[in-house]
């Protein structure tokens, strides 16, 4: 391969530029003359807006920082490419760019949507007989793309999940029964309670753990809800719920729908959510009388690499040089994957694009609104070390474009 | 001193605890014979609510695990002591307790309702010639005691803010400019801005900052909000606003107030605030038809001790040692101090109780809506320092009582 193109699309997470370093790592050593980032994803590629990252990651130590740095260092973007019928002039530009500039793969870290772009590009090379590999990079905190094991990203925002939780159950705890509060943590995720499963990794030795866990997976039942609050405060002087941003009343509508009305949908059709917390607050207070509070982790959950995992930044990186040596090898239209043992490959992106996967049912205690074991054992690996965060006057520090 | 008996009150910040420790740790040294740990604060105090420190911190892994461990470990309150006249069976309750205890000193870790407690005991001791001795240790986030130069705490809760804030700058400018998104995020702090101002030391090398501060101690205007807004909006790709929950308009009305009405008070008669930047971004985005996003940062900014500065956890310890030799030196109705450099002392509680410190208008720029170096030059030492944390699983281990 002469030249290669690197980028990154949808939501940011706190590892997703581990995998660019590692695009970058494999593609060096594999003599790739030039390694070009495309910023903000395919929709800069489109206006032919790239860095050469020799500029950047030629340094050891801005490499090493690269890997810490949160968030999309390329930039992101959330173009989704038109069909190819009566479209043909959007891929043909795409092809002349690539020739223009001699590359010969595309690698692009993403989800859902970031590989459907892969299968569109992948497809239309094989089509009309382009030379050019696509290959996909998984990365996404919902945890949510099929085959591969648990996505790069994941691991991250569950270890952000469980530690701060551990420290608002302790905050929550501080005082008496009498002024108990019921705080409700709201966490991302649409349709896969992925993330929102993993506020049972809270619980431990030293913490009682979430009191109740829902996730979009199954029904919500206020009726439900407020008979568990009522239940729990005869005994607790603590009441901390971790709810999906998801979840959905039996007639089909979203809780937060409840009280703010019908929501905006983004560029994809997503319905876009929030209030999720605050509505069952407002909810809580009225019908119970108990002091409440809403927590949500917003974009934190994605971003804080400081408490990064190191198994999680590990296998970005990792993910991302396999994806180089698969495109090296031939391989085309593919993703790179991982399994439950770290043991990777690649996989048809025809059977991940536009596929999404749920936390399986006969993992989630429905009756004690817990996660079983088989969840816990799933994911306690993917929490595990600490990352070398570089600080600079008390901070973290950060590789940024220039 | 026989024995004597330490308590928390107030809302509980990352590093209260350390506090704890050290008045342990000097008493200890003293030859103190108990050290009593009451639960829940002067409530627990008249339930006669005790533990024996020894229990859990004559185990030195214990004791430093105790310093990293968020929250009030030992249990609050926000227990108002009424007034003398007409109530004089509570101070007398509370003597015969210390004296049923054998009890010469009591120590008590907050802010400014807890100083007023240590107020009210002392000078009722001094009026019936009691021998105890009362001593105030600050804790506060809020860091509005007057007299000491910053309060333990509040060092922590601005390292935390100022860390979530570059990786929340990072993850909102992840789009290009066409996918804007103004993000306000929303800190403590009813009448002072001490913990917004924070929000001012995420900038540097690597991070552009937040483009406004708004502070309590100004007034708001909210038409001078919305023409930065627009302003910005021509040049930047990603807008990130930090305010505070307490600011007002000039009617006097809080921002909250201005979509939700009035609201509950507490035990102190404060008014209980939420939504300040869901209100503000609700504004905006009908305003301006950007995309807005509010993220509150809640109880995290208290609680966060996994990312604890490491200057603040110690100087809490410090302050907790210096309260007992003080007390051990006669001295009482007093609460120990800290100046800029470090040094230590103590200071007579009746110019403390009750008085809030404010941010000084000159460390404002009221016109860019940022602190001047004069705030930077006062904060940045605060949050300098990393505590090592005991990590177990891939999550912070705390000491939790049984």
């Amino acid at each position: 391969m002469k030249n290669i193109i690197v980028g990154q699309s949808g939501g940011p997470t706190a590892v997703i530029n581990s995998s660019i370093a590692g695009v970058y790592k494999k593609a060096k050593e594999l003599g790739v003359k030039k390694v070009y980032g495309m910023v903000y994803g395919i929709e800069g590629f489109l206006d032919e807006n790239f860095i050469d990252l020799d500029d950047y990651l030629s340094d050891k130590k801005n490499y090493e920082l690269l890997k810490t740095t949160p968030s999309a260092f390329l930039g992101s973007c959330r173009y989704k490419l038109p069909k190819l019928e009566g479209n043909e002039e959007v891929y043909e530009k795409i092809f002349n760019i690539l020739d223009k500039y001699e590359i010969d793969a595309f690698f692009y870290a993403g989800g859902n949507d970031s590989m459907d772009t892969i299968k569109m590009l992948s497809d239309y090379a094989k089509k009309n007989n382009k030379k050019q590999k696509f290959v996909g990079v998984p990365k996404t905190i919902d945890n949510d793309l099929p085959i591969i094991d648990h996505c790069p990203g994941y691991g991250s925002a569950c270890k952000y999940i469980a530690t701060s939780l551990k420290e608002i159950i302790r905050d929550n705890s501080s005082f008496p029964q009498s002024r108990l509060t019921v705080c409700i943590v709201e966490i991302m995720g649409r349709h896969a309670g992925w993330l929102t499963a993993a506020a049972s990794l809270a619980k431990g030795k030293d913490c009682e753990g979430v009191d109740a866990i829902y996730l979009p997976e199954e029904e919500f039942d206020i009726k439900e809800f407020l008979k568990r609050i009522n239940k729990l405060r005869k005994t607790k002087s603590s009441i901390v719920i971790a709810v999906s941003e998801g979840i959905k009343t039996s007639d089909g509508k979203f809780v937060c729908e409840l009280s703010s009305g019908d929501r905006k949908v983004d560029a994809f059709g997503h319905k876009q959510l929030s209030g999720t917390a605050s509505t069952l607050a407002s909810i809580v207070a009225e019908k119970t009388g108990l002091k409440t509070r809403a927590i949500e982790f917003s974009t934190l959950q994605r971003a804080a690499s400081h408490i990064a995992s190191l198994v999680d930044v590990n296998e970005a990186e990792k993910l991302g040089m396999v994806a180089v040596e698969a495109a090296n090898n031939g391989d085309t239209g593919v993703m790179a994957i991982v399994d439950s043992l770290g043991n990777t490959s690649t996989y048809d992106i025809h059977d991940i694009a536009n596929v999404e996967k749920k936390v399986p049912l006969e993992w989630i205690d429905s009756k004690k609104k817990q996660m079983k074991k088989e969840y816990l054992k799933y994911a306690k690996p993917l929490i595990k070390g600490q990352v070398k965060i570089k600080y600079k006057n008390g901070l973290p520090v950060h590789l940024v474009r220039k």
